[in-house]
């Protein structure tokens, strides 16, 4: 099944066209579709149907883009995949209603799973959904509080919620659905949090570290914002003398986590995170799906972009 | 059931404060909640235990607060319920995140029905939903357009989608949970439809026609802000010259309403929906709580705020 097809499907002509014009517009600038495709591979891996899961796996894409459509709002952002953003290609009110109705849009979509599966379904959906809008909150109210308000261990309970359990809900889900037992649903939560949480140091990793060819935006963004991510906050718990880490100056701070070591720190981490996601696929089913997995971990570890 | 007492026990002291004090914010400010007593007396007018469509109750409810949280941002309002809106208390970031999360709560709390009746309320529900949503863009909509592009059809067609839909909803919720017919479902659907429409009429009278003192806020605010309302709008079919309605000034407009009949027009049609939505009770069983349904429409006619 080809996902993007399947997204494509999706009809969005519909009146008014000021509400659905929008959610066509930010559905069809594609993206890697990985939280859909995560959750027929969870359903694959137990021998489960795609087309069984498909409404859900779509919900999940919906959902994922109604996040992205609500935060360029809140972030005053421009450009999403080339494309200028909802609010600046429409206005601001088109981008807070549009992305409410896509909401709802993902629920509608989620109402379509059988109905035996539709209780637990639509209770792991509602967690998930919720844990992301806090995951959001906490990365509002780390951007303002002061280095002393953050540890290292509350910047990864942030992106764990922001970022690792709609991976890893999707992931669950679909094992659910194709009849997983609870160990092994947990399992590929696991892995799918893991895999979050490395996806994400490596985000930051490659924003410092990375070749601004492949990477498909500016070196130092980051930096020049003065953003708490994992190397920054890394590098703070690894010297006493914080004042060069209060530049944005990208040499500065770059001379500076070269000096203690940063990138390989960070490099490890994606790598333990890496293995420690790949132990977990040791309690599913082994087939051609779980290899997927194992395919997705690797080629995480070592991307570019 | 205290309805109000049910509310005040949703639990809103959880982490990040920054999520969820808004919405206990929200909550706490009152309203009639009519969409939860109308989903009670649905219920109870089958016979049906309140406690058993609670959590749709409160969902309804929860979902009604959300509409307004977001409706008040793009309207960029200053009060609500005479406490400052979300997005002037806090700021405009906080009232879109925590507007989301609120719909995601109103979807948790319709989880907790009957597992056996959760894939139909979940699809009224969505239906609901979406149709608010595309109210308030029709409302958007027309509040751009020119006049030719608007018809009194289609401003009861616009005010059917934001208002009224809810108020069936509430309605068909109960009714359905507590084992009503499909014809009996509709039949209150249909009563709730109509108060709905009689219910704005009412207010976009009251608006220009009402006493200050009673109607909680200045009077002949429509008019200054250029809107178009049911009274303009049937002016504006009435008569050939409408240069005196293009005015934004009280006195010039209430003139022209006077001399075309607008008032009385007002009056009759919000008499005729009122008998029209009393007619589908005679449908439904007779009781105690369609009695109330009867009530609530004897108010609707002669309230004065």
């Amino acid at each position: 099944m080809n996902i993007e097809d399947e997204i494509k499907k999706l009809d969005w002509s519909k009146e008014p066209k000021g509400l659905y014009e929008p959610i066509g517009y930010t559905l069809e600038a594609g993206g890697k579709r990985i939280r859909p495709t995560l959750c027929l591979i969870g359903a694959r891996i137990f021998g489960g149907a795609e087309k069984d899961v498909l409404p859900a796996a779509l919900a999940l894409e919906v959902f994922h883009n109604f996040t992205l459509l609500h935060d360029d709002v809140m972030d005053k952002a421009e450009v999403r995949r080339g494309r200028p953003c909802v609010h600046k290609k429409w206005d601001e009110n088109t981008a807070i209603l549009s992305g409410d109705q896509m909401m709802i849009e993902a629920y509608k979509l989620l109402s379509q799973v059988a109905e035996n599966q539709l209780p637990t379904v639509l209770r792991l959906f509602n967690k998930m959904a919720t844990e992301i809008c806090e995951g959001q909150q906490y990365d509002v109210d780390f951007g303002i509080s002061e280095y002393t308000g953050i540890s290292l261990h509350e910047y990864m309970m942030m992106i764990r919620l922001k970022t690792s359990v709609l991976l890893a809900t999707a992931l669950q889900i679909g094992a659910y659905m194709a009849g997983a037992t609870e160990q092994e649903q947990q399992a590929l939560y696991e892995y799918g949090i893991h895999i979050g949480l490395a996806f994400q140091i490596q985000d930051d990793y490659l924003d410092c570290y990375g070749d601004e060819k492949t990477f498909g935006k500016a070196i130092g963004g980051d930096i020049r914002e003065g953003k708490k991510t994992w190397l920054w906050l890394t590098a703070m718990q690894s010297t006493t003398d914080m004042s060069p880490l209060m530049s944005k100056d990208y040499t500065t701070i770059i001379a500076e986590y070269n000096r203690l070591g940063v990138p390989q720190k960070a490099l490890q981490e994606i790598e333990r995170l890496t293995r420690q996601a790949l132990t977990y696929l040791e309690q599913v089913p082994q087939n051609e799906a779980t290899d997927q997995l194992r395919q997705l971990a690797e080629k995480l570890v070592t991307r570019k972009s």
